[in-house]
């Protein structure tokens, strides 16, 4: 084994830590997502650009509102996870670019002026930091149990009425309950992913 | 602090760690990217679809065809580099599902008979997991440098020649050499990414 990385990280956040579907009633603290945060944000995004913008849903009028756009068989679990962050990219993120990216202020303009380049831009990238996101979640020693089964629109519509923003994943996190997952599933072995020219 | 994860595994996949543009001569092992792969195969994906692909570009004929594809900026450093790894989402991930998710084996039909559902779930899943093979890269002790500059067509016709691929990222891979990284860019505040209702 040549990774530099020791057993336990590995473990805790890759090899033991499990997709949830159920969770103890222990709240997930504002100071935990800080400490989260805080450590996620520096892995790296294309142009500094860090599209990610992340709605923690934690009133009950807020939580049914998510709810209800849930596919019916992520409705119970995320209506019962102690917390529940909604994760979207931010279609607008070259506003914030000149000040994250000061070694080419152009590229607000140059490479992201119009919308579509943006979208790609702001969905590849987002999409790099709910990994990141994920496995932060799990560096607190906290189960993740991130879904995609939502109706998107609506989503969008209820929680950034901007329009600016589109949803990637509802991810619900919390403590592991009793039953929290099913059987691990099977890994594509190397050699059916990786290849060699 | 409330993170589980200890301080020298934070530094090295996140605090420390930083995208490198310079690279020593110490080469990349196989064995190096098969211990980096049987760790960031755990992370999740929705229905364990697994739809990254990655093609290692070893042989110097090989490199010089991806070179070209490079933008101009990008081409030094990826004809330098110790390993360069081409990451691709396969837009037929649905073929392996029945034997990935055998809790829902019709999901290869249901959810993903039609192509363009294949090829949107199939970019964001492998983005996530581009995400994760980032990190894994850090958690060997090397530097990953991704990138997103290149023609993309052109790298798909050139590598994948199925037509049933898209080139998401290509990451430059060794030990940081002289001069690796610019200084590092600012980040987004807690505040300016995370709203709670």
């Amino acid at each position: 084994m040549t990774l530099q990385l020791d057993p336990a990280a590995q473990n805790l956040l890759f090899r033991e830590a499990r997709t949830a579907n159920a969770f103890t009633d222990e709240p997930v603290t504002e100071e935990q997502v800080q400490d989260v945060y805080d450590l996620v944000k520096y892995a790296p995004t294309a142009y500094n650009q860090q599209p990610l913008r992340i709605v923690l849903v934690r009133s009950p009028e807020a939580r049914e509102r998510l709810v209800r756009h849930m596919n019916e068989g992520n409705r119970a679990k995320t209506a019962a996870a102690p917390l529940v962050a909604v994760l979207a990219a931010d279609n607008e993120f070259h506003e914030e670019l000149p000040a994250q990216f000061p070694a080419f202020p152009q590229a607000k303009e140059v490479l992201f002026g119009e919308r579509p380049a943006r979208e790609a831009s702001a969905g590849f990238n987002a999409a790099l930091q709910v990994g990141y996101f994920i496995l932060g979640v799990r560096a607190a020693g906290l189960a993740a149990g991130p879904m995609t089964g939502y109706d998107a629109d609506a989503v969008d519509k209820e929680f950034f009425p901007d329009g600016d923003h589109s949803v990637l994943a509802v991810v619900n996190i919390g403590k592991p309950g009793e039953n929290a997952w099913r059987e691990r599933g099977p890994r594509l072995a190397y050699d059916e992913v990786v290849t060699t020219v």
